[in-house]
């Protein structure tokens, strides 16, 4: 690349897979993208820039321009080209959109028209759809006759005469019928079929729970719009569970292409947050400022037991998100899932007591400090559970996505508790 | 289920689809597992089986016994029969082994010969396979004629004299296809091949990037052995990453499932090994008791510098676990992202610091101590963005998964730099 050999690159392109050669344009500087850009001009695959994510593809469209734009979105499927067009900012989606033909922009302005993160945005518009009364025999001289037939497909829809779908035909079942029965009579019965708005996230728990490869889309009237495949799936699967992996982390998405300045805003908001904890926690260690003169131990050891009752809240609160969002953990387990919780909680507190008890008589020498120590590790390990697990509890039968909050209250209860239990003890039980 | 109705809850069970039986089965205590197994009785869909998960599936197997479960696993597909027995505990896979047929035995014998979490233990052993020189008719009067065919697939594989797969043929362009022409004119050469033991996280990779919707797989000596399909990768993909979000979280797995003493056993071990990373901060203070009892405001205070380097430091992890399993950080860019990391931890940094600065000041009417305060906030928040990143970075050389220990080394170094910088700035510039 940076030789700028136009012709070397050109062939070390060709040899690459479009996916294979959009991970290599994210991992190049600036500079390096616009060389080979530039380098690939026409031959540019279409399909690169459904691979390509956030601001490197905002990046590339400007560098091949509206009217290069327009002219690879007009040959991708409208999922990927709403996709594409969805991640312009304002002014490119206004410019490529005047470049587009008529049709392709009706097409492409009614896809932007669903909501972000539904059905209607992940599905295919070209769906190989029959009436039920044609015998498999029509249907293969149909799919071997048209030509505008979608891409790659696993089944055919069959419909009313409403364009409603009544059922689905996998193709190798297709294949394996005589052609002279009606294709009504070998359907599958139409039982998951998607609305066009339905949120992607349950779009992905429908393929995963009943093992679909494809699905028809209906729109408000129930009549047929499109379908969804597995491969779009794969990539909501992931990014739904990433989604809460980074919200427990505290940062709104794997931002490792945007700017330092964007980052540092987006990671600022939950620090910000963690800061009024922590003073929250702090004030709790000022009340007792005069045990912490008398005896600094209590200094030493106060953020064991904090950072103990966090490490056990944090565990449980992880397990309680996930189980949540797989609905492995409903209103009707919940009870025994806290108790649980609150048991495991309290074993382990116990015997992390017993640990800790020793240490603080062993390091200071005092064994009323160290059955201080000792009972305030209990109760903030099962203050811990209790929060982990009933806080997202909470958070859910308020409509409130357990992943983004949770973690905030959670630490604070295990602070506050913890610093109070200890130092509270020790000015009861010392002084 | 209460009232032992047999068959009205055969008739409720009747209308569930298996998958929602499953998730229901879960969902009931031991009693009424057993009275609900009990009532299905000879009915029991053997799919159900490999809907289960974990010590749920476990006890459902010893309510039906080895006799009834051996009759299960002959009626599924061999991937799925291979899961389930995998799940069994020893005895139980025993005594199982005991009840099958020497055909059946056999097979699941060499499907458990793979390494777990391997290719060989996705895939699907019935893979429709015809020779390059065949015509489409002939493939077609093949399927028609053919009874032994897997329940449901999505391409057929080309092979060569030796089982060796050449390519692979969707089944919509064998529909689309004029039925003279010979397959291997229409095939797609096989590109992706999955060797038996790929790790499944490797496989789909393969299907995430190349949107492949079933892949051949083929054993050591490169002869056709199965094939993999979407479906099973979506349960993969969605694994994984929620390994590394549960890992992160200290956690082994979702244990919702498991008993109160399984759970409490497997959490013990990182609450004792974060036991041991807080003494280590607490040895720190430690050193600084002198300065404490002087100043009791240090006490108060220094929680805030540990656990604002502590969040800043998990975001920054969070980010880099998640991009390193998505190869989006690699060797190429991650002097580029470090880089990044620490300038973010610095703007952070300095933000934060003037206002805690501030309110170091105003709380306690100190402006020494508030200027301690704000530099050790800043020295904090750059150490914990730098061991955010480079510790994932270097565990990932070393071959270690960073989402298994990274959280403690950086949870260790904030805690240990933010308490050395706050105490140890103070006892020089305040005593």
């Amino acid at each position: 690349v940076e030789a700028e050999d136009t012709n070397a690159l050109r062939a070390a392109v060709d040899r690459l897979h479009v996916a294979d050669l959009a991970d290599l344009i994210e991992q190049l500087s600036h500079e390096q993208r616009r060389i080979l850009i530039a380098a690939l001009g026409d031959d540019l695959d279409p399909e690169l820039l459904s691979e390509l994510h956030g601001p490197v593809l905002t990046e590339v469209m400007e560098l091949i321009g509206p009217r290069g734009t327009a002219e690879a979105l007009s040959q991708l499927d409208t999922d990927d080209a709403v996709y594409v067009l969805n991640e312009a900012d304002d002014e490119q989606q206004r410019e490529v959109m005047a470049e587009l033909s008529v049709e392709d922009r009706l097409m492409l302005q009614s896809g932007l028209s669903y909501p972000e993160e539904s059905a209607g945005r992940l599905m295919q518009r070209d769906v190989v759809a029959v009436a039920d009364f044609w015998t498999v025999g029509r249907v293969l001289q149909y799919l071997r006759r048209e030509a505008d037939l979608p891409d790659r497909f696993y089944e055919i829809v069959v419909i009313d005469g409403d364009r409603r779908p009544v059922g689905t035909v996998p193709l190798d079942r297709i294949l394996r019928t005589n052609a002279d029965l009606p294709i009504g009579m070998i359907m599958e019965p139409a039982e998951h079929l998607v609305p066009v708005d339905m949120d992607q996230e349950e779009v992905a728990f429908l393929f995963q729970q009943y093992r679909l490869v494809s699905a028809a889309v209906v729109d408000r009237d129930g009549r047929l719009a499109g379908a969804v495949t597995a491969d779009d799936i794969a990539d909501v699967i992931e990014a739904e569970v990433e989604e809460d992996a980074m919200l427990l982390g505290g940062v709104a998405e794997t931002d490792i292409q945007e700017t330092v300045w964007t980052t540092t805003r987006t990671r600022f908001a939950w620090l910000f947050v963690n800061l009024g904890t922590a003073i929250l926690a702090s004030a709790v260690i000022g009340m007792f400022d005069a045990a912490i003169e008398k005896i600094v131990a209590l200094a030493i050891l106060m953020p064991i037991v904090a950072s103990m009752g966090g490490n056990a809240a944090t565990q449980t609160l992880t397990v309680a998100v996930r189980t949540l969002a797989t609905k492995e953990l409903t209103t009707a387990n919940a009870r025994r899932v806290v108790l649980k919780e609150a048991l495991v909680g309290a074993i382990n507190g116990v015997v992390f007591a017993a640990i800790v008890g020793g240490i603080g008589f062993l390091w200071f020498g005092d064994w009323e400090l160290g059955l201080v120590f000792a009972m305030s590790m209990i109760i903030n390990m099962v203050a811990g559970a209790l929060a982990g697990v009933m806080i997202p509890l909470v958070l859910d039968r308020f409509g409130i996505d357990p992943a983004i909050a949770s973690g905030v209250f959670v630490t604070t209860v295990t602070d506050v508790v913890g610093f109070f239990a200890f130092l509270g003890l020790a000015a009861l039980l010392l002084l």
